[in-house]
């Protein structure tokens, strides 16, 4: 699975299938040393699973248990003193709390093959020098918001385009039949930044579904979406410059605060639909504001805003919801996509102990 | 194109090709007799086209300027009198105002051959007895209109089921954060009353581009749409009860009316999200009031709302935004929409005029 992009399906038996969207590895996992384990049924039989945190529903780990394993869910935070004691006795953890698997917790967990990260950003939960030191695997959980955000996205990009929102508002407030001509999803050219997961499925979901034209600008280039999908490549600066919509999905990291800003707002088509369902900073707020106020940007549309207070910010809250539309970060919010991480560390976990091949390997 | 549905593209040297959506005509439409047409290029020069209505862009009329045709479009609304003298000289009348084309008008037009009415409503602007005894054709633009409204349709179902509208409301009043998991669409399964045009786009939206799983009902069922896009026939009761969402699109008529009411939303899955972009009176008022109060209707989609005043309506009124969404009938909105209509109508007059061959002939 890894080093490929697309829809994948997982099957193991007694599990529920899950499609989930595979995310691109930066860099190509290393083989590394991990601890044995039990191919034959019968010795599987012992296993201890510790799971931690409330958020995988109780019978998504039913398949732990149909194969006769202990799975142990304390229902608080667990001290650092009673993470070290339950992982002294574990074979796996799935890590779905807010504990951190540290140093000290890894070096005594004897047993212990497998770190299931329930979600992305494990770095802040796992050790993964000590992780890696004493042969334990950790994987996470890629692609299983994918879906959700991107619906959200769709929903985000049709409110802008068609300003339902902002139409709503006007119904209820009394201003109803001022309303004007919008355009067709169907007739507009979309610009995606960030041609990952998420990416992914919107560019899908417009293509296939809406039949658009869709370009994007991606930091890696991918030839096979390309002719899948039906999707061209351009430079940022020139994507920004020929659409009709611009679509931010690229993630937040030290490269993207500012990525759309002042030039590519300003080389923009004049009345530029801009939804933003990432990291608010990768639009520039200034620029984003000045726009607006140019008519360069007709309509944006963002899940989650600027949290530093600043002259733009406050003028861009005044544009609400005429102009904006901000959700507070619901991209990921549904039970579909927060099952799906469950099942996938559930998923993980069993490939380990049953067969030694851990699911989406990062350490 | 008639008796059939599906997407047509149709294409005249010149005109710009347009895409929309045939209708499937409840009756086959007979062959009467229509004035002679000039298939000679030479004789064709001379013809006369009347315009009324300010909706057609002049760029959109440029196809018969470009034949050397003389076009007359008045920027106001003709009298009677005005029409009459208007047609007298006319050879194609695109219908596009509310002048009502009657028979003393039509009598007197001595070389009329065609009445391209733009919309798909003429009787109220058209006297059809008078039109047929004097061989004149009439034609509607069906299908036009239809790609607008699916997609805001789509829309509805997104903030519906993701509530994008009530936690916008939220993030702007400052109550961000306790915001609900809710679900996504590619995990629900979608029920479409009503399919003909709109609602073969939406099927095709969300089994293409969603990957979800439709259900429709119908007054005449389709094996042929059931096949092509994937989606399976109901009775309405029996589809009400199964499905996650219920998507409102059938035409408004003496037998539409409560067609969705008491029975069945109260055979309704507990949550169900409820988008209705077609007459609200579709959806009884009672029946709905109720069922949001029961939770059996978890959120409601309107695009327009109920207009005679009552109990009901003040009820349903004050569950916006957080159980119900409202626009003021929006849904054709869109400049490609009232495009699609004008190229259309320009097309049936130029295919009637060059080979005798009228589009989307109602009379």
């Amino acid at each position: 699975m890894h080093g490929r992009q697309g829809v994948a399906t997982a099957r193991l038996d007694g599990l529920p299938p899950i499609r989930y969207i595979c995310y691109q590895h930066p860099f190509p996992l290393p083989i590394r040393p991990t601890k044995r384990y039990y191919k034959d049924g019968g010795n599987v039989m012992s296993q201890k699973v510790l799971v931690t945190g409330t958020s995988v529903r109780p019978e998504l780990l039913q398949p732990l248990r149909d194969r006769g394993w202990s799975v142990d869910n304390p229902p608080h935070l667990l001290s650092e003193g009673e993470l070290k004691k339950a992982l002294s006795e574990a074979d796996a953890y799935l890590l779905g709390g807010d504990e951190r698997a540290g140093r000290d917790a890894i070096a005594g967990a004897s047993n212990l093959k497998i770190i299931a990260f329930l979600g992305m950003g494990y770095e802040a939960y796992v050790d993964s020098a000590a992780a890696l030191e004493h042969g334990v695997v950790v994987t996470n959980t890629p692609g299983t918001l994918s879906n959700a955000v991107a619906e959200l996205t769709i929903g985000h990009l049709l409110s802008g385009v068609r300003k339902i929102h902002y139409y709503a508002h006007l119904y209820e407030t009394g201003q109803s039949g001022s309303e004007e001509k919008q355009r067709d999803i169907a007739a507009l050219h979309h610009g995606i930044v960030g041609m990952g997961g998420i990416g992914t499925r919107v560019a899908e979901i417009l293509r296939r579904g809406f039949d658009a034209r869709v370009s994007y600008y991606s930091r890696t280039r991918k030839p096979e979406l390309e002719e899948s999908i039906g999707i061209e490549y351009l430079p940022l600066d020139e994507l920004t410059g020929v659409v009709d919509t611009l679509i931010v999905l690229t993630p937040g990291n030290e490269e993207t605060p500012g990525l759309i800003g002042e030039r590519q707002l300003a080389g923009a088509r004049p009345g530029l639909v801009l939804v933003n369902t990432a990291r608010p900073e990768i639009v520039d707020a200034d620029a984003l504001n000045d726009a607006l106020d140019s008519g360069r940007v007709s309509y944006a549309a963002f899940d989650d805003f600027y949290k530093a207070d600043g002259a733009s910010r406050q003028e861009l809250a005044s544009k609400i919801p005429s102009r904006l539309l901000v959700t507070g970060h619901i991209g990921s919010l549904t039970h579909d996509a927060r099952d799906a991480m469950g099942i996938l560390a559930v998923k993980s976990i069993v490939s380990m102990l049953e067969t030694g091949t851990p699911l989406h390997r990062v350490v």
